[in-house]
């Protein structure tokens, strides 16, 4: 069990709570994770649960606390600081060159992504396949935003990388394979660039929250979800699109939710149906792979989409929101 | 490998196929099913391919075979025959009375479903569950059907009750735990009743869509397929409801295809978003579970949603099909 | 909850149950199944628990009453009904011809094999598969069992083949896909011969004892139950064979455990080291597919070991299950 | 594809190799990884496959290089830098102190284990869980490696921790969570303790090679392979173990495989029946959790044993693995 102070707490508070444990012969330890302070105790203390809540400065008692930060409603004069999730990311796997980038840039700007993608750094299985032009992909993302004015998302890898990446980019994606590399999202969690966090390939909603949590509890709380698929049965798609998710999250948790059909299906056929899906679901926006010529890609050129097709996806999105904004605001308005 | 043949070919055509593997030293054997004549032949066949396939009488060699009905698109002709799915199939999980049932397929229609849906025969995971009422639940569902005008659909458990269910009902579900009860789809392949076909639990698309195969194969072309989730990580959801299965059978088949929110998620709160997420991938229709009084319901309760939030469902399916419908003639007609 | 009578409960008795249920406002039925009386009530009939106890008539309360006959120990006074498995069961996937069939009986009883196996009715993915021979491989089955003096066993798929099925057979199995077909489970509850229950390939041990219960409660006490692999990831084996589900079912069913470890992974090559496993975790018996000629099987060739590794399969299982139980005598012996 | 060229060959030969593919429109780079120089190429040089292995230079040629190293026999003449594995690893989850640390280790190798195992940089879902005591732990870990001789194997989170943690283990752990941490496996390829790398919770075994061969392609040859359960249905037990991974390890690389059955199932109870079934499929060890007193124990005490029933487990491991050398060496002898 988890006993929060209030931030205002001072340490005779703190005091008093250590003292109604111990003194009843349960240990308990004083401990701060990200600026928080909290007495952390076994479940036992769950029986003076009433009297802990009745003493000065403290603000509640958690009995999971693996998420508190990332749970329930916004905070309270936080609004301000939370990313706000433009409608569309888009780009390629894989940053392959300044050229190409730029060119792609500004066919997805045209057909109307708000944010680039592009990985500069990439985790592949194997270490025999490409693994992206590093700083220099990193330099070339920046180009590309500059040329275009889209700010640009791309992964870090290694928590040694993490200055270098967010001297470039505008936000930082934290891969599937990496959901629970706890050094890096912890690193993550003491730079002011918002975190694009993916969920891992077998995570619960839970262990995805918890894994969020890091960054939080370090002090960052721009962190935005981003569901990718879970591991199922066949190989007809990559992975299983969990777009129940969309809306179990919302009920979860304040972060904002994003869904990448590229990934979760590795058919770009299948890209622009299940982007609808993820509107209609609810999602804060979409990140989608995009390719001028997917037959060229230096990576999951299945998966990419022309721009021509974004451009329709785009429009579709934004459709269905529109219609269901409407009908939300009747729904309450009337 | 399966030779095709012809519906026309005569006996001297089919002897000539076996003739050509035999002398080639292939096992070869003719066989029918569900009025398809083909021949049988080990991988191997594969090398005499294009000799085959120049032989008259012969229609397509197939590597794949397992479901050659369901495969493609609509078989010309056949149109007429294929069942038309109803935007939104909704009622209770569990007939539970007439009286009840009556009152819940009047709100349905009334909210705008257009087939009603209601378990007599349920499969329950243990013997000591309430099974259904059997056959009072089907003349209950009779009649909640004439007193609406909504054609109803339930499920059949096992192949002696198949021309009972089928005297009550409009078309006859087959469960998810079923899927591959090969001699339940044999039956249901050789009454004319439409047929509604969950996805197993943890089935693959082609292993779905080989069970379809065997009604087809008995002569029933009417069915349609029903996605629902497959098991997946984590218990906030009871399975992960897999949407891009919609797109990617339409890749495959061109059998109509519904999804079921309600079982997936086992929430009645992410229903209506999912529904929307179908409408919006898609799918042919959707499958819900309504009950007026969720709290009395006698099985799955917490999955069932209200008449009125069904009516907002309805709304808004209809509305993202509109908009989405609207795109697509534009963008094949200009 | 289910409150249970004993069996010489009289009328009055389960009288008194209803009587104090109802009177504290809780709806109650009386049902029976399979020979038990037992009174549902929903689960605020908790709260009356020990009042229920008290009652005279009342055997036990319980919470969660999916497998009550499959829980626990062996029940008393039954011990001689229970099933005896043999150590080994083998045979070829389906039953080919007679002469094939009685040559690997031979070839699996001079292996060390205590009963032999083979499908007549076969549950294929695609109806175009073949569908083993029906009758004639019963008749087949019953020739080599009396030719080897082996017990047989061969599934069942269709409750309207249990009689014939159970003429020719000593032992009906069921296979992984219909685990949860709970027609044909009620139908083998109703007849006297043995019932080898495979797992489902998504199901968990609760769901698993559950399916069993529905053979139990209808009179039929003597199932064996069969770990034959759940869908995992990859496809390096055909399933995950789960050998922790063998001390785990151990720790809550009286019910003997079999392992199949050729379904579970599809390669011959893991047969003899998965048996082994098997035998060291404790299962009472294994279940392999043999072949003379496994380059010519029907059915699952890759997956058939020849009689030579049956004969080092079940010589290694024998060593391990000697020296296991030789240390467990010394440790509870001295 | 992957154009391995041998370690003696010349520049003028790479040319060669380049000059072909070039030639024939395919493009092709020269790379070097790990001390291994190879020419990579699209697929479609498969056409030139016999063309190229006639160049003097080219050592072999790889349709799925994702793990050469890691792949088939032991090396030739690497057999004495290979990791020996002691047959059992036991210790706490965590290191929680230096006293109950020693009484720990003196307990299990007392009671046959051959290495100690503990974490002091633990992996935990939530920024609020224990994380560890760090280097007060590592030192722990040294002190009782002194103490009682055994060698000492604890988990590394952050590459750059490699270099700390390196100073006081014999052997480094990467968890099931970190299994895709390419730039951790990376840092650990350069540095030459032995790494143990376990498989990750959804991971198919090409992936898990695949990771390892981050690792070997590093210059650092030694990694034992640690199978600890994957996702599946139900929650009887924490993960499934895949046992057969073993054997079809075994087939697929010459990298030692050991076995957790402590972490597969989160059960004490199942340790002992699964360590055994781990010996039985040919484990070259298992590692288990152990503890003097489960009930204090910090972290994962359900699933830590005591060192009574280690004791039992060395002594039927052994004892399986001795009759089963007995029986191999007559099949391979006579």
């Amino acid at each position: 069990m988890l006993i929060f102070l209030r931030n205002d707490a001072d340490p005779a508070a703190r005091e008093r709570v250590l003292a109604l444990l111990r003194g009843e012969g349960i240990p308990a330890d004083l401990r701060t994770q990200g600026g928080a302070s909290f007495v952390e105790a076994p479940p036992e203390a769950d029986r003076l649960r009433e009297r802990l809540l009745a003493l000065p400065g403290v603000e509640r008692v958690a009995e999971d606390p693996a998420y508190r930060l990332a749970a329930g409603k916004v905070p309270e004069g936080e609004t301000g600081s939370r990313v706000t999730v433009g409608t569309v990311i888009a780009g390629p796997c894989v940053v392959e060159g300044r050229e190409v980038l730029v060119e792609i840039a500004e066919a997805v700007r045209a057909a109307g992504a708000r944010m680039l993608r592009g990985g500069a750094f990439k985790p592949r299985p194997s270490p025999y396949n490409f693994q992206g032009l590093g700083e220099e992909g990193l330099k070339a993302l920046r180009e590309a935003s500059e040329r275009t004015g889209l700010p640009v998302v791309t992964e870090v890898l290694d928590p040694r990388d993490v200055g270098l990446v967010g001297r470039y980019a505008d936000m930082l994606q934290v891969g599937t394979r990496n959901m629970q590399n706890f050094s890096l999202l912890s690193e993550l969690g003491r730079q002011p660039k918002p975190v694009l966090l993916k969920r891992g390939m077998a995570a619960t909603l839970g262990e995805f929250l918890a894994a969020a949590e890091y960054v939080l509890a370090g002090g960052n709380r721009q962190v935005v979800l981003c569901e990718r698929g879970v591991r199922g049965p066949g190989d007809e798609t990559r992975n299983v699109l969990d777009l129940a998710a969309v809306p179990a999250l919302r009920s979860l948790t304040h972060l904002p939710v994003v869904v990448d059909p590229s990934h979760a299906t590795g058919r770009a056929a299948l890209v622009r149906p299940l982007a609808r899906a993820a509107a209609a679901a609810g999602a804060d926006g979409v990140m989608v792979e995009v390719h001028v010529r997917p037959g060229e890609a230096l990576c999951d050129g299945p998966q990419a989409i022309l721009p021509s097709e974004l451009e329709r996806l785009v429009d579709e999105c934004l459709a269905i929101r529109s219609v269901l904004a409407d009908r939300a605001s009747l729904a309450t308005g009337a």
